[in-house]
């Protein structure tokens, strides 16, 4: 650690991938939806196919191509798109049944570690989402595994999507901090080096295993991170939680 | 209960006066600044005073006269002028112990039924501040008093104070839920009043002693609303939680 965190009011958390196993939860939930509904597809790669598009769609907010849109409502259309390349009529599936796999995205387990290294990190810090998910899907989701957030903060709050600087600075206002007394925690370096030019700190937590066993992105810090560590209890060990 | 309640989701909260005793909190955070400052008043009716400013001061944004504000920064405009009603110059006081003062309004003390409460209705129901705070005083309010919040909600989300439609609206559509799926829980007819009219249900707890001994308003229920209890332990036998 290079620092010593006393001056840290807030650590501000990326949830999926970081907190939570979006990749497992949301295979789980597809499988038994592609069985039903016929489609010739691993739930894993399906998975990985949705959330594919999931970068590409936010960058249309991003860009200002599109208005605010929620993350819910961008999942429930990449799910459409990614049905029509598995060659599968999205209409021909009652809309009830789409609604309800979309919602696979508020019921992800967190990692092992998370929950309890949130409530030993809450002891001393505020702890909030500063996630691309929504209010309600962030509240779902804390819900659902017992993340015992202080305050859920994040695109939402911003109206754009990280890595847009907008996010991090509208999370710290929302909060009462200003970005030096905040820490984003993120699996994702680019997430860290966003959150690090507005003058945040940044810890990185290794999550070699969010894309699945062939995972070959953010496999290890690429900047000195104030902290690096391999799960929440790691980083609650760091910051002497 | 009139309803089951079985087709809600959300309970929304008022908080000042209905979840934390905001006139002991502020009064003993009064006591030794008003004796530092040599201002002579007792502590309890300056703390009146002071809320006595609130109302007014949050209509200039409700009307439009004024753009959003949030409140920490109303509270500290209506203690420079209770200040000088008391013949007292705000600017002859340092600026950190008048921003130290007013962070009162993050320190107080939850009414002793108010956590186990809100513990027991969060094994049922997300529960989430809809006031007129702002996102970090109710983040620090709940640190402060263990409030187990699941996200928060209210004004500042919508930049308008309550009880305009668009606070109690805009809350819902954050927490992903319809009017009707949300019940609004207050100490205040006014507040239940403005919920209703737009088709939430209503839950009034009594809370008489929250402007001190000497009450008269809100002493009781001036509607049939849908529980009326004395404290959030009885709404939630009320609730079956």
């Amino acid at each position: 650690m290079t620092q010593p965190f006393d001056h840290i009011d807030l650590l501000g958390f990326d949830v999926f991938g970081t907190v939570v196993d979006w990749r497992s939860g949301v295979a789980r939930a597809c499988d038994p939806f592609l069985r039903t509904h016929g489609v010739k597809a691993d739930p894993f790669d399906f998975a990985d196919a949705w959330r594919a598009r999931y970068q590409p769609a936010m960058e249309a907010v991003r860009s200002g191509d599109r208005p605010w849109t929620k993350l819910d409502v961008l999942n429930l259309e990449n799910l459409r798109y990614v049905l029509a390349q598995h060659g599968v009529d999205a209409d021909a599936i009652p809309a009830a049944a789409l609604a309800e796999l979309n919602r696979c995205w508020q019921r992800l387990d967190p990692w092992p570690d998370s929950v309890p290294g949130l409530i030993r990190l809450k002891r001393r810090f505020a702890i909030a989402p500063v996630s691309n998910g929504s209010i309600a899907g962030m509240l779902q989701l804390a819900r659902f595994g017992g993340l015992p957030w202080d305050a859920i903060l994040g695109a939402e709050i911003a109206h754009t999507y990280k890595p847009q600087p907008a996010v991090y600075l509208a999370s710290c206002d929302a909060a009462g901090v200003q970005p030096a007394q905040a820490c984003m925690v993120a699996a994702h370096n680019n997430d860290l080096a966003a959150a690090r030019a507005l003058g945040l700190a940044t810890i990185f937590v290794r999550r070699p295993t969010e894309h699945g066993p062939g995972q070959r992105t953010d496999l290890d810090a690429e900047q000195d991170w104030d902290v690096v560590a391999s799960s929440l209890l790691e980083v609650a060990d760091a910051l002497g939680c």
